[in-house]
C-alpha cells in the first residue's frame, strides 16, 4: 500500500467527538467494552494534554518522517493526525515547525508512534501530542509510505475516520460508526459513576456499594482475624 | 494462600511513621543499610507526592483488581496500601473512584505494582499514588488473591505492618520492627549532612570532607598534568 | 585507564557555548549533520533545565560514584560533567550534597548514565541534571575509574572538553574544535527557519515550503479521491 | 466484540500456502512489498520450526486463555492459530496439553502474543510455535474474548483466513487475497537472488551487482586513501 | 543483614526434592496453587538444563560477586544456589571456575539474578545455570551481602531451605515444609493429565474434557456462522 | 562524517588476532583490565560462533543498510565488519546473500548493531554474526554513512583496526596498538586459571585459593551457626 494518500475520508459526527472529549480516555475505554485502547507506551508530551477528532493516518518509515509532511494537506480542521512506523523506531519524526503546520491547519493533536523533539517549544504553543518517545534525532525525507489508509498504531488498528480521544491516560480509539453509542454509553456510565463517588466519599465501600461479598464467597475468600505473627 | 483475608494486623508507631516521612526515601534507605528499596519502575503518578504509613498489603491477578476493593475494607486510617501482582502486568487497576474509597477512610496513599488509570482527576484530587505505569486498559472481578499476608512489590518483600515510605525519589520498606532505630539513625545522618551540606556550599570538596584521598591512592589513582592531546 | 585523572583539559570557546545553549539540542543536533545526540533514555531530571558547557568526563562503575567525588576537584566554573558507567547501571550515583557541591563550584549541569536521587531537592536548587533513571539506590566507594578521558555516554563518544548541550529534549555532544563553526550552522538554521515558521502560521503547507512534490512523485506517490469505504 | 465466535472462514489455497511456506518469512515479507511483519519479539519456541497456513484468529484477556480452547474446535487440519491479548502479558497460555489436541486436530503452528509453557515436551513433539516469551505462569478461563476476528497480533493485524508465515526469522502475514500474487512474486525474487548469490560467491560486489556506485556519487559519498591515523 | 552468613540451614527431604524435580516447572506452580514462579527473565543458559535442591541463599551487589565464594563453603551437596543482587545488575557474576567449584562441591545448579559467563565451557560441562542475562563484564569482590538469609530473586522471595525447580520453562520455588504436599499434588495432576492427554490425542476437545460449554454460555458467548466476509 | 569511505586502514598481527581468538571474550576482556566489552545485548546469531579480526568500521541509518554493501569493498580476509547505527533499531540490515559476499571476501565475521535475517541460512553457513535482533525487516539504500571512521558499536567506540574478538560470551574490542600486550597479559591469566581449575576440581575453596577470608572479616563479615528458624 506504500505510495497512496487516500484524499477525502468519512469524518464522525461533531457532536459525539465532543461529547467523547469529554469523557475522557479511561470512560471511553470501558464505554465500548474495554477495546481501543493503545499500549501505555503512548504519553502525553505534556500533562493536561486532552484531544479529540476524526483519525488522518499515515505510515512513515524508520527515521523518515516524510509522510507526516503529506498528511498535512488532507487534513481538515477538527482532525486528529495519527502516525504509524513500519518498524519500532522513536526517532524525533516531530518537532515544533510541523507542529506550526498542523495548529495553523486546525488540526486538534498528533499521535506519533514515532519520537517527539522540541517539546519545550511544542509545550509554550500548548499543542497536543501523544507519542512513544522525546528525541531530537533528525529524520529524512526519502521513503513513501501511505495517508489515509489503515495503520496500526501502539498496538491497535486506525482506520481513517475512526476517532481518537486522548487525554494523560493515553490514547483510545472508537470506530467512526460506533461514535454515537459510544458516547451514550459513556454518559450513563458517569452518571452511575457520579452516584457512586458520593457514596464512595462517605466512606461506604465499594464491596457494598457493587455487591461483591458474595462472588467472593462463592470463590472461596476466607476472612481470618490476625495479626498473624 | 490465594483466598485469605487478614482482618487484623500490628502496625508501627505513629511518631516513628511521621519520622521517616520527614526524613524521605533516600536518607530511610540509607539508614537502614541501604536495603528495602523498591525497584526504580516504581514512580509517583504526580511530582510532589509523599507518604508514609503502615502497609496493607494486597495481591492481585494479572488485569484483575478485585482484592484492591477487599483491602479497601481492612484499611485503617493512616494506612499505605500496598498491591503486589503474581505475573507482571501494567493494566490500570485503580483509578478515580478507588482513590476517592482509599482518601474518605484515611488512607495515606498507593504503592501500586500495576498501572494506574484516571491519573489527572487523581492529581486532583491530591492523593499519593506510586505505580509501575500509567493505564486506562480496564480490569475485571474474577480471581481471589489475598490481604495482609506478604507480598514481593517492585522488588521488596513486605509484610503487613511494615512501614512504607514514598516520595520523588521513589518507595522504600521499613520492617516494622526497626521503625524506631531506622528514624533515629536517619536523623543522625541527617545532622551529618546539615555540616557537611554547608560546607560543600562554601566549596570544600568531598575528597577532603570525608578523606577519600588516602584510600583512592591505595587504589592506585593517579594524577597526570594534561591536557593529554 | 582505569585509575588516571587528568587534572588539565582544553576548554572551548566561551561564546560558542553561549550559542549552542540558546540553539538547544534539536538545532545543534541538525548542525553538525545529524551527529552526537545521545540516546533518548537521557532525560532531564526536571522539565526546563538548560546547559551547555564544556565536559569533564568520568567512567564509574555499577554500584560505585567514587569518580564523581574526584571529578568534582578539576572541574572549573562553567563545565558540565559527564559521567558514564562501565555497565548497565541505574543506581542513585548522585544526589543533594553532590548538587550543592557541584553549583558550590560552578559546574553548569551533570549529564549521568547512571541514576540520579534526592530530586525534589534537586529540583528545588534548580541544578541542570540529566540521567538515565531516578533512584535512591545508595553506591560504595570502592572501585576506581578514570577522570577526563574519552568515555562513551548513552551511545556518544564524548572527549573532555567536547561541548554538552541539554534541554526538554536530551543531550547532544559537539567536537570542541567545532563549536564554532557548528554554532553558525545552528543560526543560519534557525533564521530559515523564522521564514518557514511565519509561512507555516498563515497555513501554507511545508510540501510547497520545502517544494516536496516533484520528490514524491519520482517515488511513486499517488493521490485517489476517496473515500474508500 | 467480546463474546463472538466465528465458526466459518474463508481459507486460502493450499498451494499459495505451500509455495509460500517454502519461500520463507524475509523472502515473503519482501515480495509483498516489505509489508505485513510482526514485531521481532515474536521468536520461535524451539530453532528449526517451520509453518504456514490460514490463520484462526482469538484474542484473549491477560492470565487467561480460555479462547484458545475454545478456537480449538473450529480450526481446521492444515490452519494455524494466532492468538493476541488485549493488554501486554506474557503468561503461559499454552502448554504441552494444548499442543497436543492442537496437533491431534491438524493445526500446522501456534503464533502466540503471550507466553508459552512446557517448552521441552513441545519441542520434543516437534509441535511450532512462535511466542512473545517462555513462562509457566498458569491462567485462568474467567473472561471470554472473540475467535475469527480480526486481532492485533505483535503489531500487524491479522483477519481470520489471511495466511501465516513463520519461520526462524520471525513470523509475516499475507493478505488471504494477495495470496497467490505474493507467491509468484517471491519465486521471482528468490530466482533473480540464485544468480546474484552465485556472482557473489565468486567474489562480486554487491556494488556492482545492483548498480550503486552512481546513487552514491550523487549522494556525496566521497572515497579517501587513508589510513588516518 | 549485610555481612552476616549462616552456616547451617534445614534442608527438604531428599525424595519430595526429586519427586519435584521429574514434575518439572510447570506441574509444581500448578500444584502449589500457581505461586513460586520466578520471572521469565530467568532462562537456563543452555536448553536441556534440570535441577532441584535446597536453596543456599546469596545477596550479592551490583558489578560484585564476592558473596557467591562465601556461598561456596556453607553449600552442600545436592543444594541449588540462589543468587540475588541489591539493585538490577547484568555483570558477569559467575563463570566457568566458579562452575567448577560448584560442581566439585556437590551443587546440583545455580539460580542467578545477574549475568553468568563463559556460557561455552559451561554448557560443555553440563553444569545447569539459569541467569538474568548472558555477560563477560568483570566483578569485584568488594562489598559485603549474606549468606543464607531470606532474598528477593526475580520477584520471589526465596528462604534458606526453601526447594528450588528449574527447567527449560524457568524456575519455581517451593516453601520447604510444603515439599511432599505439593510432590504429591503435582502427581496427581500428572496423573489426571495423562488421561486428558490420551484423550486430547485422539482428537476429543478440551471444551468437552473440562466441560466448559455452559462456562462460556453464561459468560454470554455466542456462535455465528460465518463466513463474515 | 557521513559521506566518507577510507579505503586503507592500520591493521593488527595476526598471530596477535589469533592468540586473542583463542583466548576468548571473558578473557580478554580480563587481561585489559575489565574494557572494551560491548554491552550484553550483543549476541550471536547461533551458538558455538567464534571469531576475530581488524575492524572495519561502517555507520549506518535506522532502516537502510547502505554502508554495509560498500564496506564489504575495503575489507580484506581476516576482518571482521562492525557496522553501528545511527539510532536505536533493530531492523533486518543483513541476510544470507550479504553473507554470501562477505564469506567470499574472507570476513571473519559480523558485528552489527541493527537485525539479521536468514538466520537459518545464515546458521548453516556458519558465517559467524552477532546481532541486536533478529528481524526480518527489510531496509532501503537511501542515507549515506561512513565506513573506517569510530563508530559506538553496542556501547564500545571501535576505531579502524581495533581488534574485535567474539563467541557465545559476547563481543570485546581490544585497541590495536595493545593487541601483543593483551594477548600475552591473557595467556598468563590462563595459566594461572588452570592451575586454579585443578584445585577447585579437587573441592578446594576460592576463599582459600584466592586467600579472601581476612579482606571479608575486614569488611565486617561474621558466621553464625545457624539454621535460624
Amino acid at each position: 500500500m506504500n505510495g497512496t494518500v487516500v484524499k477525502n475520508i468519512h469524518r464522525a459526527d461533531a457532536s459525539a467527538i465532543a461529547a467523547l472529549e469529554k469523557l475522557g480516555v479511561a470512560t471511553v475505554h470501558e464505554a465500548q467494552g474495554r477495546s481501543g485502547l493503545m499500549l501505555p507506551y503512548m504519553r502525553p508530551v505534556w500533562r493536561g494534554a486532552r484531544a479529540a477528532g476524526s483519525a488522518v493516518t499515515a505510515l512513515c518509515h524508520p527515521g523518515d518522517n516524510w509522510m507526516i509532511h503529506v498528511a498535512c494537506e488532507v487534513l481538515k480542521p477538527g482532525d486528529v493526525l495519527v502516525v504509524a512506523c513500519s518498524s519500532d523506531n522513536a526517532d524525533g519524526a516531530f518537532g515544533d515547525l510541523l507542529a506550526t503546520s498542523l495548529k495553523a491547519r486546525g488540526a486538534k493533536g498528533l499521535i506519533l508512534d514515532m519520537g517527539c523533539r522540541d517539546v519545550g517549544p511544542i509545550t509554550e504553543m500548548a499543542f497536543p501530542v501523544w507519542s512513544k518517545a522525546i528525541s531530537a534525532r533528525g529524520t529524512v525525507k526519502g521513503t513513501v509510505g501511505y495517508v489515509n489508509l489503515p495503520v496500526v498504531c501502539a498496538g491497535i488498528t486506525v482506520k481513517p475516520g475512526d476517532i481518537v480521544v486522548a487525554d494523560d491516560d493515553g490514547v483510545v480509539m472508537v470506530p467512526r460508526l460506533d461514535a454515537a453509542k459510544v458516547a451514550k454509553a459513556g454518559e450513563e456510565r458517569e452518571k452511575k459513576e457520579a452516584v457512586n463517588r458520593a457514596r464512595l466519599q462517605k466512606g461506604e465501600l465499594s464491596l457494598d456499594i457493587y455487591d461483591m461479598r458474595k462472588g467472593l464467597a462463592e470463590k472461596g475468600l476466607k476472612y481470618v482475624d490476625g495479626p498473624l505473627e
